[in-house]
Order: structure tokens, then C-alpha cells, then sequence
């Protein structure tokens, strides 16, 4: 069991940003996040894309967005339970939470704010019979951790960024990889077509296209699929890997059947106080939740948070009274030891 | 008369953010700030020091945090009354407003956004005879216009980063500089005293400490002031100027009486949708404004000020429905002919 003071669900700007403000109230955070990596919509959907409203960022990419948010919450050390898409909450008789994925991993917490954005990402799925039953035997549809692939063969299919960018990554990690699409035209960043191209010249990617992979080979684990490539008779590719990248979508998913007010797909939460739900003790902060004037923006995200974790603070000590100092004026404790601060003027004569 | 469609009270992160986001919706917006420069507290108080709790900046100086906004901001090409105190509002009988700043300067708008933090910040004035005699004719508080002490004999007044650094910078420009101050220590960055230090010695700062000001000689423009050190009798100093460097306190001022509903010293807000006060058209953002929860931190004026030019598009297009679009996806469009916008993706065939 994961215990902590303020379980977060989605590790989106939103979700990262409330580590922050959490920690300068001494409260630590776990996040929970069905990608594998942090950052939500910003590293899943347009990391390489800018951003022109983050307040003080004339310019600045998605994924450096979230780089930034990791290095100003490192001092709070937070917890992550990453690839895991929280399914199910218990409220306990002491008014706190149990959250348990969808992997069986559970969280406790007094607090849970949940910061899942558009939803949960879930990839898009071929239509292949048994895909289900090589989940995890050999099919994937995130890639968690590339070692797993050292020196394997590898079938990629799909036509965008994740595609591409995996296939150029991996082809310095498998064995073999092969990428497998519909069309002969990709549609991403101009320097990975080009790097695709160019891997492909060297042999270091074998690519088949306009082609689908239709059929799963293997017992428990893959063995290989069959490629259908158009005016040709369908044939057999050896693998020990398939990971159709075909893109991830935001589903609310099992959030919405946890008891709570929703409107227009969000959670509706009182925004005139602390952005809680209707279930004392479960905040809904960034895209995830609505309210009069809504506007799904980052930078509202981080105005909830911090509003939300003051709230959470009296709820969790609801004796002592929180008297807020500057950062500048205070400066900034981690839970790692380390403290950043201003430098001190110095009350020096002139002579 | 001075017009524009949002008129902006206060030149602080939170004024000055808002031009942002209502060029994003094609409204122009003109500043008004009774310092010489802008960024609010930020630039007056603490331009030098680090802000830890700006999203996404694990450390900013505050200084440093104007300087990108104004960066940002450029784009939208806003107007600027420096060095001004806003004093009086009418309402018209089409629901705009004029707006007259205590120098006599008219600004007309639909649409009135006050970001005044925690008031104009008003000079603290030494208790020397006829000083106000002076104000305006040898007497400033504040330094608008450097080149104004080109060749002129200059006494300033104060032992803090202002007096220290405004004689740094003035050793270069004037005939002569005295910084007089009542102690023989002085309070600031060390490299400012150690400057002073530094320009003492060579002679290009004439220091009298401990000392005071303690009359002003002139007819109408300033000739001399009297410098009492102790122990010794009070004597003359020629000079051009006197300019007193006492910090500057900010005072809630003239805006007390508008008719605002105010708390705690700062205006009430409808929290729970727009940030409008009490009279519609008029908004209040940032530190200046109170409602329950409130705290006063540069991310939230940041939010508020987004939220609040939702509001002001509909009251001046009250036919017009607005579609939000990312930055990311539309791009931005400056009112300066620039365009500012992600590189589309490419769809190309790798052969
Ligand atoms: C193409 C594009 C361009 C954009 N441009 C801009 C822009 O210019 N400016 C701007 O302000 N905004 C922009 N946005 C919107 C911005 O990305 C979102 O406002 C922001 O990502 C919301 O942050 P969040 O943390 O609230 O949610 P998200 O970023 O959506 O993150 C939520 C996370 O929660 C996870 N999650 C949800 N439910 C569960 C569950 N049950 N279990 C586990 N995990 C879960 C999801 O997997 C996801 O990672 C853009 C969005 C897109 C798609
Ligand atoms: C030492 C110090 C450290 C701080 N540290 C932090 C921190 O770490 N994090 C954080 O988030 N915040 C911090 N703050 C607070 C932060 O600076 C304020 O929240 C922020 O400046 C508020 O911005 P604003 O634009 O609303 O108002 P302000 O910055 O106060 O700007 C308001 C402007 O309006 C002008 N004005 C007001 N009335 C009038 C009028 N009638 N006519 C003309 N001009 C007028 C004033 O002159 C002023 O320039 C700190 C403040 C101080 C003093």
C-alpha cells in the first residue's frame, strides 16, 4: 500500500505543478498516470509543439514545460505509479482514500485531487483477432521501458510521431526493427521523416508500406504477425515484439462512475472556494473539471492547484492555521534536505 | 484624450499579463502605473531577489519575470501612462469610463481592468519645510527620466538599494553626486554597497554620513539643501536636485473612492465567474482584489486576468461568440503584423 497525503491522479501539468504547492505546506504527493511518462496532453500529444500563453514563456515547447515542472518539484519528491490507470476509490470510516489501479496497486491518502485532464489515455487499438490475449506477452501499446527490447526483433506499426521517433529510438536498442504503415506517407516532424529515411537507407530499419499487420502468431508469447501488404498475398513477419502506435485518447473512463457530479464529460467542482467535488476530501483541479467561465488552459490549472491545496492543508490539519510566506521571503525547503533561498542584503558602512 | 479597449490600472505581473490575453481576443489595452517603469512589486521591491513559485521557472528574479512578460506582451503593442496616479473615474452614458491621473491625463475604455496590487506606490517623503514647494522643480521621488541629471549637481537621499543604485548610475551621468543618508550603514545587494564603496574612493561619490537634509534652499527651483551631520553645524549644499529615496509605500489611494465594494483593503470580487466588481465593466485582478480563498500570488493574478478577458470580450462584443483556440494550434497574431506560430507538421512518403 502506497500511503501518502495528497494522491494525485494524472501527472499532467496540472497533477505536477500541485506537488509544489503541496510541498511548500509540508504535504507530500503520489501521482498516478496511465502513460508512461509525465506530462499528460503536453508529452503525450505535442511535445515538440509551442506554447505561447504559459505566463512569462514568450515561448516555450510542451515537453520543456514538463521538464521544467519535474525540476521545480524535485525537492518534494514526489511518488509516481506510472502506466497505471486508477480504476477504483473506497472511502475508509476516517474520511480517507483507497485508490487502486487497474494493476492492483493501491494508494492511501487523506486527499485526492484528481488531475486527469481530457481523461485517461488509452492507445487506439488494431482490429486484430486475440490481440487481448498477447497484451503484455509481446504486444504493447506504450513503451514503458526500452531495454525491454534490447536485442529482440520488433514490428512497429503506425504513421505519426510515436512511430517514427520509437523506430529511430529502438533501432539503436533491438535487434531488428520493422516499420509497418498503411500509407507510404508519414505525417510528423519534418527531421523524423527524414532520420526515418535515412535509417531506412542504412538498413537499419526495415519499413513495409502500404501495409497492415492483419494476424498474431504465437502461443503465449508473440512469435511473429502476418503483414498484409497491398496486391500481395499476405506473409509472415518473425518478431518477438508488435507495438501499434496508433495514438492515445483521453477517456474519463472508471473517474466517472466514483459517485461524482458530472457535466459536459468534467467534473463539476465549487469554484468559488477550493475546486472540491461534491464528495468532501476529492478536489478536481485542470482540464478534468467544470465550473461557470471554465477555460481548459494550463495556466488555470496551476491557479486551482494552489488554491486546492491550501483547502487539503486544513483538511488534513484541521488544528493549525497555515500562514503563507513568500518564496522569496522564505524560500524553498525540499523534502531532500536541500533549501533554496534569496540572497540576504547585507547592513554593511560605507566609509 | 487617450482610448483603448481595455484600460489597465496598474502595470504589476498581473496588469501587464493581461494585455496578453486580450490580444488573444484582438482587444488592445493601454497601462496606467504611478511608477516610472513597469512590473509592480516585482520591479520596486524585489527586483533583484528569486521568485521560486512561478509554474514552470524552478527560479526567476523578479526583475527578470517583467522583462519576459514585456517580451511577451510586445507583440500586442501596449500603451503606457508611467509615473501617473489614476485618481478619478466616470462613468458614461454609454457605460464607458474616463479615467484622469492626478498629472491630468484622460484615458476612455468600455471595459476598466484594476490590477493596482496593493495600491499605487506613493513616495515616503521626508519632514523637511516647503518641501512640496519644490516637487516637480528640483524634488523627485522617483527617477522617470535619467538624462534629466546630465551635467547637473545631484543629492540623493536614503541608505537602500534605490539610493545606492540610483548614485551608481547617476555617478555616470551627473556633474556631481552626494548621497547623504543618516547612518553610516547602508542596507542592499552587496555588490550596490560594495560599488558605492568602490566610487567613494575614487571621488566620483561625495558620501555624508551619518547625516540628514534638513532644509531646501531656492527660489523656484532648488539651489542648495541644509545637511546636518551630527556634531557638526548644519551647512549648505549646492545642488540642482534633491531627490529622496525613501522607498516607496503603496497606498490604495483614490481608488477607495470609486464606489467599489471594498474589504480588508482591497475590492471585493465576483470570484465565482469574472473578477467583476460591484460596477459592471469594472474588474479588479491580481492583489488588489479579495473574495474568499483569495491569496496573493502572482500565478492567480495570472488566472484571474485571464478569466476576466473572457468577460470584457463579451461585454464589448456582446453579439460576438468567442471560440477559444490554443496558442499551440492558432498560433499568435500580433498587432504589430508579426505572427508567432508552431512549425506544421510534414506528410511526406519515405521511399
Ligand atoms: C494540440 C494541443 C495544443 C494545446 N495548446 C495549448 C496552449 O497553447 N495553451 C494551453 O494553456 N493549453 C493548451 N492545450 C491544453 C493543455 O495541454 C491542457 O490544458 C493541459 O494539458 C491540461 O493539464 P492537466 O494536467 O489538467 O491534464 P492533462 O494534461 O490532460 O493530463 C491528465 C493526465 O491524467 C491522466 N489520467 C486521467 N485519468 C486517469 C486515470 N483514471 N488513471 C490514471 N491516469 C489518468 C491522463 O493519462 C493524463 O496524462 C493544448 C492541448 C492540445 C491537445
Ligand atoms: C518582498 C516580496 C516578495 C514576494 N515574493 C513573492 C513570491 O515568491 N511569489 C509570489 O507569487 N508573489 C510574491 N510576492 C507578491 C507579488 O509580488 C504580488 O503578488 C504581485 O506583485 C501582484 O501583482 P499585481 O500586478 O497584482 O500588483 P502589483 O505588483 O502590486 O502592481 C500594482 C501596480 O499598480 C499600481 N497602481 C495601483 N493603484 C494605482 C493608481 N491609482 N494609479 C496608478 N498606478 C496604480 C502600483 O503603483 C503598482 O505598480 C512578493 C512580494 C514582495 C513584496
Amino acid at each position: 500500500m502506497i500511503k501518502t497525503d495528497i494522491l494525485i491522479i494524472g501527472a499532467g501539468p496540472t497533477g505536477l505543478f500541485t506537488v509544489f504547492e503541496a510541498g511548500l505546506l509540508k504535504l507530500r504527493c503520489h501521482l498516478i498516470d496511465a502513460l508512461a511518462q509525465p506530462g499528460g496532453q503536453c508529452s503525450e500529444i505535442y511535445p515538440k509543439k509551442p506554447i505561447y500563453d504559459i505566463p512569462a514563456y514568450p515561448e516555450i515547447l510542451a515537453g520543456d514545460l514538463t521538464d521544467r515542472l519535474m525540476e521545480q518539484i524535485k525537492q518534494f519528491e514526489p511518488g509516481f505509479t506510472l502506466g497505471e490507470r486508477a480504476d477504483t476509490i473506497e472511502k475508509q470510516d476516517d474520511g480517507s482514500f483507497i485508490v487502486t489501479t487497474n494493476k492492483g496497486t493501491k494508494h492511501h491518502a487523506p486527499v485526492v485531487a484528481i488531475a486527469g485532464g481530457l481523461g485517461s489515455f488509452e492507445p487506439r487499438k488494431p482490429q486484430i483477432e486475440n490481440l487481448a490475449n498477447f497484451e503484455d506477452n509481446g504486444v504493447e501499446y506504450i513503451i514503458k521501458e526500452p531495454e525491454l527490447y534490447r536485442d529482440k526483433d520488433v514490428v512497429i506499426a503506425g504513421g505519426g510521431d510515436s512511430a517514427l521517433d520509437w523506430s529511430i529510438f529502438l533501432s539503436d536498442v533491438a535487434k531488428s526493427v520493422t516499420l509497418i504503415h498503411r500509407r507510404n506517407e508519414f505525417r510528423g516532424a519534418l527531421d523524423s521523416v527524414e532520420k526515418v529515411q535515412e535509417l531506412k537507407n542504412l538498413g537499419k530499419i526495415n519499413l513495409i508500406t502500404p501495409a497492415e499487420v492483419t494476424g498474431i502468431l504465437g502461443k503465449e508469447q508473440v512469435t511473429g504477425v502476418v503483414v498484409s501488404k497491398k496486391g500481395e498475398e499476405p506473409y509472415i513477419v518473425d518478431t518477438d515484439h508488435f507495438i501499434p502506435l496508433f495514438g492515445l485518447a483521453p477517456k474519463l473512463g472508471p473517474i466517472a462512475n466514483w459517485g461524482l457530479e458530472i457535466e459536459k464529460n468534467a467534473i463539476k467542482v465549487n469554484n468559488s472556494l477550493d475546486y472540491q467535488t461534491n464528495i468532501p476530501g476529492i478536489y478536481a483541479i485542470g482540464d478534468v473539471n467544470t465550473y461557470p467561465g471554465k477555460l481548459k488552459l494550463i495556466l488555470c490549472g496551476f491557479h486551482e492547484a494552489t488554491l486546492m491545496c491550501q483547502s487539503a492543508y486544513q483538511r488534513i490539519h484541521p488544528d493549525k492555521k497555515y500562514v503563507m510566506k513568500y518564496t522569496t521571503v522564505g524560500g524553498v525547503t525540499g523534502f531532500d534536505g536541500t533549501k533554496k533561498e534569496a540572497p540576504k542584503a547585507v547592513v554593511k558602512a560605507i566609509e
